[in-house]
């Protein structure tokens, strides 16, 4: 039994239980933040999973009954189908149960559940939390502690409904900050979405190198190379959804990229050691200013400010 | 005293010492590998730190005098100035003097410091090992432990000075790999330096925001853009220097990746949603492939392949 007077929802449902729906799950169930635990999912192999690792309490692939007695559902699949899962599971919800999802897009979510939901309990959120891994087994205990939780209602949300929402991700340590949609998905299309475009455009240039050379290149990779494969590790076809479902938005940073790229490329061939400098001494500073705002988690623990700054 | 039947070589001095010779003094100490240890560097300040964390016997700014009696000098320097470098030692040397470098290009320093060194004994070394950090407080024990030395020897070179370099680098843990130089910087060319110029240019690209995007940009980096600074925290002196000092293998590599990063956007912009899927499935398996090389050391204690590949 969860600890008396923590409890913050019936039953929660999760559609889909991967890395961030999974993490959630364990997170709600150690602390006791919901009376009762369901996963649904596409596949039988991905719920078995789920109760090897005693995610949940009832994990079936009948979204229906998943969601039948759901106070909270939570979304968390590839953002491209959205939109055709709001559908099925639409008539099978109570009238008062809260819709949220994890998505890392967030406009075009609102748009391709606002046909099937009620928008006034549809509460659009991601979690800026993760890792590489995915999948059940990716899961893990505190993966949102100290981390942001963006939600971006808009004028039609209930605000209960999103201060309910945003209990339970305060109740799991994350910081919540709202916004718009349309800017939430500009933001994130510079911090997350095109790192990872060109984390997977690095993987491509190996893979289509000459085999010797591509062997060469993978066994040198401790070089800076490793760290763009941890992050081209990620799920190909969550990636593959964000990309599109982001697209305006991603095309629109990716182009400023590539200028400045070109810029860049051109300060090369040029000998131009002075525009290099100054680029690459603005870049540190950066890095700086990411360590002061505790953003860095794979680091924080051990590097300080003062260290990176060490002897330029 | 080292322990006895250990040491490699009478006098080492270390030209620079920041956090590549830092380590590699760290190492040499505490294995005994050498009777006394000279650290000569461009700044007092630097050579005060060395000392303050015990890194060297002695520590001079006189080049001349530091280098009088090595047994072996080895530069770690960036790699613009090893040529200059070459030029005010050489007169100092003894004549059976090992002369060694650890920069992350090796034909250009081979060709600058040519005219002035015996080359018969000028060893060009590059230890794929690092972190984002510079100077002598970046040091640390064996960071070369398990990772690649790549040496670079040519016809002039005398292989008995090749197999006391390489012995050095295996006594700290490396393993050796020779190769042509112009193979090296090839390779090193998409391993490491792309990756750290695309780092960079991210941090360029959140620069130039408007402040209140900037702020949220640092604010949710913890999306995939916090690895990005990391890697961007690097030295600018020595990464301007490698980026110049190794120009055509860098544009070359860089002309291809833009090439695939234009063919990624037109898939965006086109929808092409199986391109980007293959793309990014292969970019995972090459994920796979580094750490199955163990050439991930950020990682490798706590990932196993088979979580990579969990339900993708």
């Amino acid at each position: 039994m969860p600890p008396a007077g923590r409890t913050l929802f019936g039953q929660v449902t999760f559609v889909g239980i991967g890395l961030i729906n999974g993490s959630l799950a364990r997170d709600v169930r150690r602390l006791g933040l919901a009376d009762h635990l369901v996963a649904t999912a596409r596949t039988r192999d991905t719920l078995d999973r789920a109760c090897a690792l005693d995610l949940v309490d009832t994990a079936t692939t009948d979204l229906a009954s998943a969601v039948r007695d759901a106070d909270l559902v939570v979304l968390g699949v590839p953002v491209g189908v959205c939109g055709a899962l709001a559908a099925a599971i639409a008539p099978h919800l109570r009238a008062d149960a809260i819709v949220t999802d994890v998505g890392s897009v967030k406009a075009s979510v609102i748009d391709a559940v606002a046909p099937s939901l009620d928008m006034r309990r549809f509460v659009p959120g991601h979690p800026v939390a993760g890792t590489e891994k995915s999948g059940p087994d990716a899961a893990i205990d505190r993966l949102f502690d100290g981390r942001w939780c963006i939600l971006t209602p808009d004028a039609r949300t209930d605000p209960a409904a999103v201060e309910r929402v945003a209990g339970l991700w305060r109740a799991v340590g994350s910081n919540i900050e709202l916004m718009n949609a349309a800017h939430h998905d500009r933001v994130l299309a510079i911090t997350s979405h095109l790192p990872h475009l060109l984390a997977f455009n690095m993987m491509t240039a190996a893979d289509g190198l000459e085999s010797v050379l591509k062997g060469e290149v993978l066994k040198y990779a401790a070089g800076g190379f490793a760290g763009f494969t941890r992050i081209a590790a990620a799920d190909p076809v969550m990636w593959r959804d964000v990309f599109l479902q982001n697209k305006a938005a991603l095309l629109e940073v990716l182009s400023h990229y590539v200028e400045d790229l070109v810029r860049l490329q051109r300060a090369v061939r040029c000998d131009e050691a002075d525009t290099l400098l100054e680029s690459f001494q603005s870049a540190r500073s950066i890095r700086l200013e990411v360590l002061r705002m505790g953003q860095d988690y794979k680091r924080q623990a051990t590097e300080t400010p003062n260290k990176v700054h060490a002897s330029v």
